[in-house]
């Protein structure tokens, strides 16, 4: 069973553009957050990862698909599941619903990255417990 | 020949994150910012398409990767090309340059859609002189 | 008694910067949100006042004060109240904690305006609906 | 003569409102950027102060008003300057102009930090160098 959370948003005001609708890269701050979410989800936040074991899981990978406008004061759900964790990465995909109607789809492929030397980033394998908990 | 229009951009301190990197939806920030430069390189800008017609080109479909992290105060590069122009829709592919390197790349596609009653969006075909335009 | 609303916000890694900490325009994005979360509590959202009447409440002064660093995954609150509802303009203060402490405080100084012609935005008198609701 | 610094901005569709005006929030976006920008007007940026010496510069206070209403791709200047340099805090004041036309001004209050222990950030007197550069 892959790993899912599932978080409630408020569309904010200024999310949105001139034509009223969200401007879309919000969308994708919104699946980061999901994603934060999902984490946390296994009692192990991705801020606790990096501030306490210098992990990140950094994006190489990502894509949306809009179906419906969506605008502010819309309540919306992004359901987030862990749907390929791999030995140095994961793929998480976000469905986006407005009173029960799909109204958007996106995907994160990202890497898991340990902070090296000097700040610089490093593929790294996923440390075991982050594994086995998607493993589930 | 497709259309091009080439955008500099200063990365901002604030957007970025923890980790120092750019924190993802500012490529599509970026993309989206790119594509208006586009359009205004015809002369005839998406504000004005919107403003004086009623059209404007909402994003179905987008999605990125990202090859090398880029910092703040880097100073890279987006070039913006209008690869697919259909009836209908258009697809812009972007890559962004930093120093020479390619650091990511992007597309969008875009349909044509025509402000109708009540602040309804209406799919459209492309305006004569849009059209015209971008087959050059 | 003023009107006030409460508006609970879980910080997203996105609104952090390279230092770990909230970048602070995230504040006034938080406070306009909590403003559009006062007026939607009165039963009428500004959303609803603009598309129906064409009433809108926009920004002429602003300020914010932070007492204490604020960083991803926080759940902190932001109580709104409208301080001074005069017939053209009111001044909504906002204060920040988490887990009881302020962090922030910050306050806006909005005017009301009526959309005219040509996109046009004057000054107008607050719609008495609107007034007395604010006047309870 | 206090330091000052000349930042050029066209904005971005994506920092506008359903109203087809700037977001106010995007304001102090650019006003951190220009004082990003009036640091690395000395040579030495922000970031090269955070990562080679660990100083930051977090903002304590800060406001702005809005005289004009400004628009996606209205090209604005922001003028910065440094108006009070102590020894633990400096002053900027921020000047947005349109077409000559001052539409916005703004201040920012920021302390000077060193991050500590465990990322801790702690008030500390500003560095010779960056003091001796803003008093010319």
């Amino acid at each position: 069973m892959a790993r899912t959370s599932i978080t409630a948003i408020k569309v904010r005001w200024g999310e949105t553009d001139p034509m009223g609708i969200v401007f879309y890269p919000s969308y994708f701050a919104w699946f980061d957050h999901a994603t934060h979410e999902l984490f946390a989800s296994s009692g192990r936040s991705l801020i606790t990862w990096l501030q306490q074991d210098g992990f990140s899981v950094p994006i190489i990978d990502c894509g949306a698909r809009f179906r419906a406008p969506v605008f502010a004061d819309d309540e919306i759900t992004v359901t987030s599941m862990a749907v390929e964790v791999r030995s140095r990465s994961l793929r998480v995909e976000h469905v986006v619903t407005r009173a029960g109607d799909e109204v958007a789809t996106g995907f994160e492929v990202r890497v898991v990255a340990r902070l090296g030397e000097a700040g610089r980033l490093d593929i790294s394998r996923m440390p075991d417990q982050m594994r086995e908990w998607f493993e589930g």
